[in-house]
């Protein structure tokens, strides 16, 4: 069984929690904003008790270092180049510097075809694939990734934990074409330490190539786990190291010592970096299309070819990335509301009541 | 054993032959200059022997429609967007297209930032990491994908072939920080059909999730190979998806059609696409480097943080993708020219011949 929380009461709470800590009302509106995105779509791993967990440890709540400072302004850096913007977010919320910043890539991309953003001193901005579903559902092919909070990966071939999980987020706009956008978003870890946890506590092992213990063996033991590992071998390894590479060059320092401002001395950074990319789809078109078909009729054409021929149900089980985002979507569209479990809606109780905010739980529709 | 191919005899031999079918003297030029690329790279999979052969089935050679023309003109069609062009290729030769498409998107970074050059009407350019490659030498960040010749794999959950081996290639601008530019370069699918019939050949069994049977089963049996599988499940498969989408929009058409004109209708379009990004390193610095870095000397501190801690050798066996190629030009420049084995030789021996070439092979260093 689960719940659902009216759009109205989730954003009261989470407003309220990020005005407690200190935010500002535009910020706690952001991560509000985002949260109902998230848990809209059905994406567990980055909803409001998420957002609230990881401030508490690496964000405004770290008491070494803020990795999340409120009120926080954005500094624009003044850039020679006019596609390209380069900011410092000076530690920022995560979610209002992202939707920014996907804003401004879409204004770019308008005047120029491609618009390009870099965050220095960013914080974790929790699900990338929300931004570039945003994006994509106005019309644009987003990308970003970033560098995760912490080194929990081992490059391929190694044995200590030097990379992030490191996320790439691409959307693109096919809504006209099959109802929603397609979404490519995922870790290039093969699981996350979070799904680790959940297999220990399931007592089952690890999908292979999941995992190394601390001498860097491969181990499909959830209690021996030291680190994870990259998916698809050198391929996940590769793609993890773009995200380094590119926050290497925007200004972020060690992957080790990232989020770790304990381990790190004064004229160290421990910051996340981010990536933001739009492309206007008018500005890739040939505007030659087979058969007289227009962009978003030869888009779909290529899609069904890529379903048919017995590979989509009821024959086959293949997919579209963001189908089941769309699906959560509407399951959410039908309750009226945002769908938790019931242990999530007790966190949500307990929450609310700290806030003073009337709660609940039992009138709650079930779904 | 392997052998020595001086790199004027090698230019020679290709330019001829390129020449024979009728090409411009410029397409034989950057032809060869590929070939020779790739070769000093020790690229295997694609040296002047593997782009003969595309030529002569899917290029100028194919009888029902030459997907690639000899002497045709790249069209520039009018952008409105300055930081992105779209050029119609008229299938003129791959090579040729892709290292002006990379020259474009280098001026249009230094420019604006970021460029990108979608090409629609394309005919295979090989090797997608030698542009990435040749671009980040010049200092820049490089990006290119292409829809691969033909469909051979799998979607995710399907049991059809209808994505091609739709490939992936970046290039960092590294040399000042590691000695050569980072190269992470692959295809999308677990391995290439080329692997599959050199398994079958020494008679040994596929890695696991490489590829289905006729049912679409998994399997490891090389003789019982319909299809080939994404690397990375969904993962792999959504990285293959962007190639199709990509293409699609520009204006490429089922990728089950794609380089099978016979099976393709007179309104149909059967050529692949590419799409080509460049960015200009300063466009991303934040400026604000750790301990009074700049962005070479960050960018050296984050690799050797990733590759310390003893994941590289001797310790480990973790290595920077680009670096096996990298010490392939290496054994190049010491050899005073292009290694190929005997057989390939051999084979470049018979070319030379058709030709009216002379080459001793027996006269050719050993190495």
């Amino acid at each position: 069984m689960e719940l659902v929380l009216p759009l109205d009461l989730h954003r009261r709470i989470v407003e309220a929690a990020y005005r407690k800590r200190g935010f500002t009302a535009e910020e706690a509106g952001q991560a509000a904003r985002f949260c109902e995105l998230a848990a809209w779509h059905g994406i567990k791993t980055h909803n409001a008790l998420k957002a609230l967990h990881l401030d508490d440890h690496f964000g405004s709540g770290n008491r070494v270092k803020q990795g999340c400072v409120p009120g926080a302004k954005i500094e624009k850096l003044p850039s020679r180049f006019p596609a390209a913007q380069r900011w410092n977010a000076h530690r920022k919320l995560g979610q209002a510097v992202a939707f920014a910043a996907m804003d401004e890539c879409v204004a770019l991309a308008e005047k120029f075809g491609v618009g390009i953003v870099s965050v220095d001193e960013a914080f974790h901005y929790l699900w990338g694939g929300g931004y570039v579903m945003e994006a994509a559902k106005k019309g644009y092919i987003a990308y970003t990734n970033c560098t995760a909070a912490l080194a929990e990966v081992v490059p391929f071939g190694g044995k200590f934990p030097t990379l992030g999980t490191n996320p790439h987020s691409w959307g693109f706009p096919t809504t006209a074409a099959v109802g929603f956008p397609i979404v490519i978003d995922w870790a290039t870890s093969t699981v996350a330490m979070g799904r680790v946890q959940q297999f220990k506590r399931e007592n089952k092992p690890l999908p292979p190539g999941a995992a190394v213990d601390k001498d860097g063996k491969e181990t499909t033991d959830p209690n021996q786990v030291a680190a994870l590992l990259p998916f698809g071998a050198h391929k996940g390894y590769g793609l993890s190291l773009i995200n380094e590479l590119v926050a290497g060059l925007i200004g972020g320092s060690l992957p080790t010592l990232r989020s770790r401002p304990e381990l790190a001395e004064a004229d160290e950074k421990t910051a996340p970096n981010f990536f933001f990319q739009v492309i206007h789809p008018e500005a890739l078109s040939g505007g030659a299309f087979a058969k007289g078909r227009n962009q978003a009729q030869n888009v779909k054409a290529v899609i069904e070819d890529i379903l048919g021929h017995g590979n989509a149900p009821p024959q086959g089980r293949t997919m579209l990335p963001g189908e089941i985002e769309h699906r959560a979507a509407l399951a959410s569209q039908k309750a009226g509301g945002l769908i938790f479990t019931e242990a999530e809606i007790a966190e949500f109780a307990r929450i609310a009541g700290e806030l003073g905010i009337g709660m609940d739980a039992n009138s709650l529709k079930k779904v």
